[in-house]
């Protein structure tokens, strides 16, 4: 069942309805069994088409029952929950959440806020009830960042996690970079082109980033850091006179996430022009610093309505057995 | 089992003595039982050590029966195959590979030469022997790329491959790029720093990632392709005028593999010096190009004793069932 659809709700059911025979073949078919938005529910336990979950309010079984009503009572395998991330509190993806996986489902979900706020809770919850909480969604859109690590680098330990984690500050950083422009200036240029988010205090304050952050060092290192441990200086103070003396000494102002023993911050810093971080727009990149395969870099996009689903699918198919 | 004892063989040894609890804690515990090397095997089923290894001519069970003799006789899950690659007739290799798998044994090689020649044959062989081949290490060492796209991007379809496939000619050409040398000079230290493999040929005429691209195709995007469809071109042409000239358009020359629908092509080509491919020294990068995550590049060490042995390692553990 699917819960949210906002951007990325619609992007997973395109997507399933999209590649639905190439799923099949791989031995799985798919069925959006039910769907629930704020302003009510629809549920078909035959599956929903995409006609249907996009005029959902006209929708036979229509309900303004709410998500957290709904989810213990349908019959689903795996909960997709892709509502708004809320860094104060996590809801409602808290409680979706957790009611699905004491209901019995899986979950798979994009939502930063509850795993950034409740990680070792809700793994706990997870493990209780012998059900999967998956979230390669939530770092680096389709860029496998916690498949990377568990599924391709098992023998090594992670020293450290080094990366360019918000694609909306970046992009306002390499406009920066390349126009000579100011900060509001780039701002206004990533509203305009969709790229901030609904709060742009989230991305050029390093909130965003920041969650991110914490999933990282909680699910891939074994930490126990809390949202508020993480050291954030956003972008909003950097002026164009920086940007240029950067670039003099053939450097870029990236805004920098790390996790180490010693480190959890994230703030701009100078990095080397010829780095294989410096990457433009609105890519996201990773460093992986490994004690077997030493520096691994992983580059690719941080957002967008059908990355953020091949994340979302890619996770749901690693449930039904497909790895 | 292991066959082959040079830096590959030797780094797998090493990295599981090492590591040999944190794998313990996964719930594996690997013995190596058998090592066949040129001049001799030994073994021992209930495991030998570091040292046994090391001294293996000295070993009570040293015998100089050929590992092809021994491959049915030992009991053992898994053959590791890292013998040297022959790109001519992919021997000894292949024979290795191929009693294994009729022996009921899984393998794990570094080999690329009989992959290069025999893909499709060899998969048959496991298939109808219901065992496992895994060959992570033979393209970019410890950078996952085939564990990276079959466990982690399995929503997607590969529209493309292009990719940084050797990291000696990277190396030569990052220093002709820097240091304004020669392509001999710049070999030559290829060849002082032991970065150049035993035949140069086959790394500067292009061999090695042609052999590399021909795995890629066939493994991750369904082809039949054969070493000799891949069109060639190595780097000893390169002078430092064309170099220069690269560089006063901010770009650089690197030797680039690629495959897609159309083209199966190793060739010097000019990449823009702020491209993710243009990574320096011995480092390997990958770009795919992909249906919904769309371009996703990924970077590191293409070569290293232990770097191989994460690759493998990573490959035993997944057979293991350690995913």
């Amino acid at each position: 069942m699917l819960v949210g659809y906002g951007v990325v709700g619609r992007g997973v059911a395109k997507v399933l309805n999209l590649k639905q025979s190439s799923f099949i073949k791989k031995g799985v078919k798919f069925k959006i069994v039910a769907m629930c938005e704020k302003d009510g529910s629809i549920f078909d336990p035959n599956g929903l088409s995409l006609k249907e979950l996009d005029n959902f309010k006209k929708h036979r079984s229509f309900t303004t029952e709410t998500a957290l009503k709904l989810i213990p009572e349908i019959e689903a395998d795996i909960l997709i929950e892709v509502t708004p991330t809320n860094i104060i509190n996590g809801e409602p993806g808290y409680s979706h959440i957790v009611s699905a996986l004491k209901s019995g489902k899986h979950v798979v979900t994009s939502n930063k806020g509850p795993l950034a706020l409740y990680y070792n809770k809700l793994m706990h919850i997870a493990e209780k009830h012998d059900r999967k909480l998956l979230f390669e969604a939530t770092v680096c859109s389709s860029t496998p960042v916690f498949s990377l690590v568990r599924k391709t680098l098992q023998p090594n330990d992670i020293l450290s996690i080094v990366g360019i984690l918000n694609g909306t500050t970046n992009y306002i950083l390499t406009k920066m970079h390349e126009e000579d422009i100011s900060f509001d200036t780039a701002l206004r240029e990533a509203c305009e082109m969709g790229y901030a988010e609904a709060n742009a205090s989230y991305d050029v304050d390093a909130i965003d980033p920041a969650a991110k952050l914490v999933i990282l060092a909680n699910a891939l290192m074994g930490m126990k850091i809390k949202f508020a441990d993480v050291k954030k200086t956003g972008i909003r103070e950097i002026t164009p006179e920086a940007v240029e003396l950067a670039k003099s000494r053939n450097r870029v102002i990236k805004l920098v996430g790390e996790v180490s023993d010693s480190t959890v911050e994230v703030s701009p810093r100078l990095v080397p022009a010829s780095h294989p971080l410096n990457v433009g727009g609105t890519l996201n990149a990773l460093m992986f610093r490994l004690d077997l395969a030493h520096d691994l870099y992983i580059v690719g996009r941080g957002a967008g309505q059908i990355e953020t689903a091949s994340a979302i699918i890619s996770d749901m198919l690693d449930i039904c057995g497909c790895l």
